[in-house]
């Protein structure tokens, strides 16, 4: 299985673990004519419900050699996915899920930080080897 | 030459055709202690001033295989690169470089025109082969 795939799947773990269930993967996301996934190396969304509570997840992996680069890709795709949900599916509230060592080492910088608040990013931290989510920050 | 330095260096050309003056190439840029340019495949920011008016350019190829995953990156690094101006160089406006075709296919698509008003994206459209502006758009 590719590295890619193991993350996104303890993410789906992780949420289960938290009650959720997994109503899309992947969510399948169309604005204009134009599909969002049109590109094979763009991360899946998962869907998942708990309750009344709805979530879309963006899990990235940052397993590029660069963070910074994978936070550009990440934040763009974050801002226009969160574009096309909110004319679609405004009640579902979309999260980043990023590795707990990638939160540590990057997104607890000044930068990220400024980048984060700036855009109302909201993040899920976890946990990929115990499948556990350890943050959620909104 | 590699494809993207031609495109870099052709709208740097036709910014001096317009009268502008290349000042910085790349405009460093570092904010709490983290390099924006750490990724050596990040295209370079050109800085450029014309009386008292000062630009940096994002200048974007977009010759990967699909349009919506470069833009998404494109988004995500003119939004940050757009956020260290802010702070530590106030007066100079940031705009984002596509080549002509890619604006006639995809930019005047209704996904990437809501993002680009959305987020306030400016454009500067540009023409590789006649190394000419073609469009501003603010």
């Amino acid at each position: 299985m590719a590295a890619r795939d193991i993350f996104h799947n303890a993410v789906k773990a992780a949420l289960q673990k938290e009650g959720w269930t997994i109503t899309h993967d992947p969510l399948p996301r169309l604005y204009g004519g134009i599909d969002l996934y049109i590109d094979p190396g763009a991360e899946r969304i998962l869907a998942a419900e708990r309750g009344d509570e709805r979530i879309a997840v963006e899990v990235k992996s940052f397993l590029a050699t660069s963070l910074v680069s994978e936070f550009h890709t990440a934040l763009g795709q974050f801002l226009n996915y969160r574009l096309v949900l909110e004319e679609q599916d405004p009640e579902r509230e979309l999260f980043l899920a990023v590795p707990f060592d990638t939160y540590n080492l990057f997104f607890t910088q000044p930068f990220p930080q400024l980048a984060i608040q700036r855009h109302h990013v909201k993040l899920i931290v976890y946990d990929a080897e115990q499948e556990e989510i350890t943050l959620w920050q909104s």
